[in-house]
């Protein structure tokens, strides 16, 4: 560590480290910052009394070991972390490059960031100008065919503007980049791209995922949808409840692990899963039907498939999966998604989400994205 | 790229590096590999056939872009990649160095390591020794409490054997590690950790999570458990059903977000929500009892509580939770839990799924690891 640190304040005039300030013994990145700045560790008073009333708080007494998240490198100063025991650490070396520890749990790092480091590195070197850029966000569209589709408007390597295609569980976003003095060309670029891709782009912001905008459409319609899973497990509802607010347009999920589960809670005839089996067009379209029925919803999603490693066969191999929308405007589908266990999960909990995105897009009868179709 | 590849490889005899060979032009890793190498990059005539043939398969045509992943440094071994159309590349620089090139998608790259890269560099090397491990994980202590109960047991900072502790949603890892010879030391010492810690110990296996404890449990005692969720959305769920073969023990997940979808689903009585609330004992208790007996099961379990960031108020603050477990041992249980929305949902289900662990390791009336209690 003290290695890298030494490499990286050579190169740099700022450097943020994260995580190990915790109060284990492996916890040991104060100990190296010491030592790269050359200074000893000191036990900060007010530090520890906060460490004490934070454990106070919690009817807790604070552990002994506790007491080394109050220890800072002599001269440096404390950031404070609403969030977390641990401190961060603001430190400035011999030669006037900045050395900030922050704390690793990724909530406790981005607020501090935001409250304790950003100020003052901008203090220093004014507003921190970034770059202009602008987001697509995609569903359904394979990362090769859409490269093709937008291949005639991607920029040269010597070109101002920049692309960054990022694949993440059936999601695409496309990061178009610049210079700070480009934002209108930047925006441009960005605003070609999405009419070439049509509805295909479900959002233009950056950390937007199908659940934000599968949210946005049934708020605006005030609509809700219900889902019934099985392969998923509940993942479906899981996006759809990281959306703060959610219950305005979600209410019900049912995990339909077991054929029983099907047949009880979402009024799956028996006789439907006796002929075509759990994985079929006909058992997601009654499993769809009932989650819309059974919550008085405008729409019913449903997933069934197979997710491996096992409960394959030649006629429904693995990675075989039905995704049924009910309501307003009903479908099926067919998918044979590649990968683990794990990837198939994700890839239809996508492809779910994609699936009712687009028959609400349909039923208002034009894409909010005015984008020539697809 | 290069100047770090050409750091590593000063340092290092072998340098692995992941990611960037997919098919789009932000994919540069190949050619950052051909300058490190010094040689021009060749198009592979049997890796492009391959990667025909695999979109031919899916009943696609393959698109242009994806011929730049045909493409190795002259001189170089292409690795192939059963699982994705990015091959890997193993090459040896001039002075005797590997350079591994291997894609990004996690079970691509761990699936090629262990197929292609470890048995090369063990034809080499002999075989890969590696260290003596031995894994404890728990859950329902806080990391620092956990430190405390095991302080006189840990090895100082010259010991053979070494400490790291990992926290993570809750679940707590501690890895004890020596070196290959001694393999004898480090049982002992992670077998008496484990018996100061108890029943917090849920497994001693590297990878597990409480949902595989919990799923042993249940399928050797032959029950079954069903999940009524609220804060956490189907979280809880969808952990279980990660498990391979968890159909076995887990049939049902109700994902009741709205008051409604309790009443409706889980027969919580309209006069106990009315009169408590949906965040309160009686009514994950409620929610638990409905579970087992929708399901049949010998086992409910139900969430309910406030994740943020809105919703709390002076009595029931953002992070409140009450869970409930239903069976042969029954009980209900208040958190008042730290973090944002994400954190407390995670924080939630881990807490859950102990909470039945328990109840049913007290059901056995023996705890599995023999440890002298809590």
């Amino acid at each position: 560590m003290e290695e890298t640190f030494r490499a990286a304040l050579d190169r740099c005039r700022y450097v943020v480290v994260c995580g190990g300030l915790g109060p284990t013994t492996d916890d040991v990145t104060r100990f190296a910052a010491a030592a790269v700045l050359d200074v000893p560790l000191i036990e900060d008073k007010t530090l520890l009394a906060g460490i004490e009333t934070r454990f106070r708080d919690r009817g807790i007494e604070m552990p002994q070991v506790n007491r080394r998240q109050a220890l800072i490198p002599e001269g440096a100063a404390a950031l404070p972390n609403p969030a977390g025991t641990a401190p961060g650490v603001l430190a400035r070396t011999g030669r006037g490059a900045w050395l900030v520890l922050l704390p690793g749990p990724p909530s406790e790092l981005a607020a501090m960031f935001e409250a304790e480091v950003r100020p003052r590195l901008e203090g220093e070197t004014g507003r921190i100008k970034g770059v202009a850029r602008e987001t697509l966000m995609i569903a359904g569209l394979p990362e090769s065919v859409l490269q093709e589709r937008i291949l005639d408007l991607t920029p040269g390597p010597s070109a101002p503007e920049q692309l960054a295609i990022l694949a993440s569980r059936g999601e695409i976003e496309i990061r178009v980049t610049g210079p700070a003095g480009r934002t209108a060309e930047v925006r441009r670029l960005a605003g070609r791209m999405a009419e070439r891709l049509g509805t295909a782009v479900f959002s233009r912001a950056a950390g937007e995922h199908l659940e934000h905008a599968v949210g946005r459409l049934l708020e605006r319609r005030k609509e809700r949808a219900a889902f019934a899973e099985s392969l998923t497990g509940g993942l479906i509802a899981e996006r759809v409840t990281r959306v703060p607010g959610s219950s305005a347009w979600f209410d019900l999920g049912v995990v339909a692990y077991a054929n029983e589960a099907k047949r009880d809670l979402l009024a799956v005839p028996e006789e439907v899963l006796a002929a075509h089996g759990a994985v079929s067009e006909e058992v997601a379209t009654a499993m769809a039907d009932g989650a819309r029925r059974r919550s008085g919803n405008n729409w019913g999603v449903a997933v069934t498939g197979i997710a491996g490693p096992g409960g394959g066969s030649a006629a429904k191999p693995v990675g075989l999966v039905w995704i049924a929308v009910s309501g307003p405007v009903s479908r099926a589908r067919r998918f044979r998604l590649p990968g683990d266990r794990s990837l198939v999960r994700q890839l239809t909990a996508t492809a779910a989400l994609d699936l009712l995105r687009r028959a609400i897009v349909e039923c208002e009868g034009s894409g909010w994205s005015r984008g020539n179709g697809e």
